[in-house]
């Protein structure tokens, strides 16, 4: 399967190969202050990357130039998390004589980077999720050389960004080959086959992810692919929370669909409410006026044409409210958001037409029975999610009303499908911090034991290393007893095996 | 892809998974105390366990009894583990008004069990990577109900393992289809692909291991497979650790390499050391009779015949122990240990013969020419390795010799290929502690960021779920603030954010 790469490609793996050992080598601090130093580029240079953006992906001038706060906040977080060493999870087990399998060594363990990584960037989010968004932070402040593959939805803003970026990195003194970009999916392909290439990051579609997925496990030697792929969000609403504050809920349901023209991988796709509720109303009250909202790009948006007449056609479909698409000249589609609604069993036996994600500003409020088992819904319907979301009341948060039982049954449900779970909220605007999960399931993940977003995305581009009896000089730093960096280390001292388990009889 | 089970299987996967929520929702200590219970009924069966295991595995009555001993520690090392709850990884962000891209929520992280597990026993451990071993053992203490596949190698023994893990978990009061066992690899592999596995486990042969990572990944809802395959472990012996101490490293090896007739993943393989060293005279003086053991089963033996005769028949290679192999009527191999040296020009012409692991006692000393570049010994002959080992003289110990540099570049190539640099020792027998990394880039297993041996073994079967906005009332305990269980919880407070980075600039 091994291919033999054209020259320009051969060249750029070529010095990402030969970029590893010297970048791997830099201190932390080092690559925080170039990390750092990207962000604040970024910062200096929105005016002119957004207004490329905004023509290459129609998205607004508010949105995009807070998308390159978020994208430059998340490269600052990512040097302060390097340089505090958590990540590095370093454990030393102190030698032990007396240990319960005889002589114990002395071993001490550490995360290196795995080496290059190639990043495939999403459509959605031209500066989060793209050059230098949300992986690319986490590549490099892994210490592995970083090759991106630029979207063709925005080849213009990823150069542009490329060159900040570049240039900020050599400024700090990175290795050549720290950081490179490339075009075209075949590009990325043969580069992600190549043996010199340690792992893979990827956002975008079911169908694409999949299918480098594939590509990256069945390598002659497979690496670690992470790509974070479709979603539809569930929501569960329930009686009392709308009898609390419909209009609220139905403010907030209808700012998350259409935001970025519900063109985001966390846009709540279905929301689950008693039937005869007030909900859809109160959708229509809150309904503006909505000003059109390009897609972006003619093939999403012929395909969110297309999954819209499908749903609306679909037996039982009620249009809450209608929304539209309008084609422009250039084959752009212009869009207000569609909500629609459904009975369960009307969903049930539309089921395979009406689950799948709808890429845009399209959600479905499928109105449930009551005594239905809510927890049985999950399963039934879904694979695997990013989030999962519940409303409840102020005295169902209590945990103490009648139905707590099935509410708790109900987040046990979603726990096991979706990877965050959110209260009274809504799960678009992912916050970039030491906790966030931004994961689940397949195929909401290839991989979900990971996120693409938060401080924990680090640890995908790095390997455990065990040193056994090393001698103090030929140790990383971050696993030496003087610890000049102060890295949080986990210490197994002697004498503790024999205790082991003792406690539990 | 996805296949009818036989009424048998289906029966086993239905209660695996019918007993995963309930599984899943036992404390860790009542987990815990299954597990010790588990390692105190194998202790108590020792006897009879290792007179099953001595006739179907050959392997020693001295070896067997210890192993169980590993056995019952390694279940033990885990009921602490779990209970300390240091694996939840739990992470507490405060929610912040003042964050610096707007509100965050309040976001907290654990990590669940993923469901129903099927691990794959090995052939050479029959307790340890068996029934009841360390993979085993981190699937029960994740909370993930356990399907193991037999090996062929010890069916009996496997039964009896089981018999003794049932009755003790069902005393503890573990759900029934928290442990099942299922023989036949045809069986394995259609469990393997029911979609209500969620995670595969294998310790054997590359061959083998591939074949189930391509079906894990290949399943239409992939799921993570940890497959610990080969290994040849290289060793490399300076000039000045053979003048301090031939005879002792002579000895070291040769106990390494003959244990359990050299069926060991971690077996030296090979031993670069200068040409014309002293080191294979000491070998010679250092060999004593050795008895006769007998090899796992015939295939096995067939298979260590084959791979001995080729090469010894190899260009180049001298014999400096010649061992031998002989079969008995029922087919089974007996063998002493086959200790060959070959010079690096040899090895090279014949590597594609000689690079291969050869499963039994059979090792190869490299005679490296003076001036050759150590580190890229690594990556021109070998992949992946779960080992790689140094011995070093005492002054170089100290990282302060003319050679310094070229030993310091050889600990980051052996750090680039290996789960685990060992100095001054050997690399069989590993010991079970928290620091312990028994992994490695592919082909020593097929996931290089988890390893199958030390506490961090239980990570592979839990999966990260974030609560944002929860109300305690529906918070999993350890992300609760009055922290019942007191597990570390690693807290993000409000008022941080603003200065990401700032220290960078």
């Amino acid at each position: 399967m091994t291919e033999t790469l054209s020259p320009e490609l051969e060249a750029v793996v070529a010095r990402a190969a030969a970029a590893a050992p010297a970048f791997a080598a830099t201190r932390p601090e080092e690559r925080a202050r170039a990390i750092v130093a990207v962000a604040d580029s970024l910062e200096a240079h929105r005016d002119e990357l957004v207004a490329i953006a905004m023509r290459e992906t129609g998205l607004t001038e508010v949105r995009l130039a807070g998308e390159v706060t978020r994208t430059a906040v998340q490269l600052r977080l990512f040097a302060d998390t390097l340089v505090d060493g958590g990540y590095l999870g370093a454990r030393i087990d102190h030698a032990d004589t007396d240990f319960a399998l005889g002589v114990r060594p002395d071993i001490r363990r550490t995360h290196l980077p795995v080496g290059p990584v190639i990043n495939f960037s999403a459509s959605n989010f031209p500066f989060a999720f793209s050059v230098m968004g949300g992986d690319s932070a986490a590549v490099l402040a892994a210490g592995c050389p970083l090759i991106v593959k630029a979207h063709s939805g925005h080849p213009e803003l990823s150069d542009a960004t490329a060159a900040v970026a570049t240039e900020a990195l050599a400024a700090a003194g990175m290795p050549e080959g720290t950081f490179q970009l490339i075009h075209g999916r075949e590009a990325g392909v043969s580069v992600l086959k190549d043996p010199r290439i340690k792992a893979g990051a990827f956002t975008g579609s079911i169908a694409v992810g999949r299918l480098l997925a594939d590509i990256a496990a069945s390598r002659p030697a497979p690496i670690p692919f992470f790509g974070e792929l479709g979603s539809v969000n569930p929501v569960f609403v329930t009686a009392d929370a709308i009898a609390e504050r419909a209009a609220e809920i139905a403010e907030g349901f209808l700012t998350s669909v259409s935001g970025s023209a519900g063109q985001l991988c966390t846009k709540p796709g279905f929301v689950f409410a008693p039937a005869g509720s007030a909900l859809p109303a109160a959708i229509q009250t809150a309904a503006s006026d909505f000003p059109e909202h390009r897609l972006l790009d003619p093939r999403i948006a012929r395909s969110f044409d297309e999954r819209r007449n499908a749903i609306l056609g679909s037996e039982g479909v009620t249009a809450v409210l209608p929304g539209g698409i309008r084609f422009d000249e250039a084959g752009h589609g212009w869009a207000t958001p569609t909500i629609v609604s459904v009975p369960l069993d009307g969903f049930r036996a539309s089921a395979e037409a009406l689950a799948e994600e709808a890429f845009g500003p399209l959600s479905i409020v499928v109105e449930v029975p009551e005594g239905t088992d809510l927890a049985a819904i999950m399963p039934e319907f879904f694979e695997g999610n990013l989030t999962g979301t519940l409303h409840l009341s102020s005295a169902e948060a209590s945990g103490e009303t009648a139905n707590a039982g099935e509410l708790r049954a109900l987040v046990a449900a979603l726990s096991l499908q979706v990877g965050r779970v959110l209260f009274n909220g809504w799960s678009t605007g992912v916050a970039v911090t030491p906790a966030q999960q931004h994961g689940g399931p397949w195929p909401a993940t290839t991989n979900d034991a990971s996120t693409s977003v938060g401080t924990a995305a680090i640890t995908r581009f790095m390997r455990p290393v065990a040193y056994q009896n090393a001698p103090a000089a030929f140790l990383p730093e971050a696993l030496r007893d003087e610890n000049p960096a102060g890295v949080p280390q986990a210490i197994a001292p002697a004498g503790e095996s024999k205790s082991w388990g003792a406690r539990w009889r």
